[in-house]
């Protein structure tokens, strides 16, 4: 089921000061995106390319953020999602499903375009997991 | 500084149990190594190859595990750190800690023989990350 980890979200309260620690100390300039606000997902991205993978920033953007929460219970910020590619999302989500496991909703088109599924943390060890269709 | 995402280390209080929902299910057998116990390090971990990443699973091994608090603060298990690879571990060392970072310790030799550092979460967006010398 799973292949490449595509990315590591971290929910940050500040995306500037995030991507700026990224800029000028953990990596370089060209590693780092520039902010995209993704209003139809409540979020603000930016992207830090590992080469092997990527970490996504994510600030909350506009009322009902899917990460607002999160960031109440950790205002520091912290890792918010695990994704992880899959080559067929319906079979994927047929299978989870049959075997018991909590799909939250069904898929939607994500932040690159792509339709994906987040997965329930209580039934993935504590881990908010999201699959990825790759193309 | 920071290269590769080498691993994401996730927490369990059963590593048995983590092991074998991505055997069966998220994962297949051949992507999950065998249990391994580093009594050095205070855990057991079991490996999850992604691709072009790895998971890491760790669970507490004997007294004052390094894992243990984290367990006690998220039973269910979670996130533990991020560990990016880096050319050059004490030159990373010496520009965090002149730019006012603050890093847990020196470096030692990490669970894959490598000399492995961990930073202070309060200065890095919340999430605790281990910077590992790639040779």
């Amino acid at each position: 089921m799973i292949g490449r980890l595509n990315h590591v979200a971290i929910a940050t309260a500040d995306i500037e000061a995030s991507a700026a620690l990224y800029k000028n100390t953990l990596a370089s300039e060209d590693q780092v995106s520039a902010p995209k606000q993704l209003p139809e997902h409540g979020v603000t991205t930016v992207f830090i390319d590992t080469g092997n993978s990527k970490i996504e920033l994510l600030e909350p953007l506009g009322d009902n953020s899917p990460i607002a929460a999160f960031l109440e219970r950790n205002p520091a910020g912290g890792v918010h999602h695990l994704c992880f590619e899959v080559e067929d999302l319906e079979s994927a989500v047929n299978k989870l499903t049959a075997e018991g496991y909590r799909v939250l909703g069904k898929p939607k088109i994500g932040a690159h375009g792509l339709p994906v599924v987040f997965l329930h943390p209580k039934d993935f060890g504590g881990v908010l997991m999201e699959l990825e269709q790759v193309s």
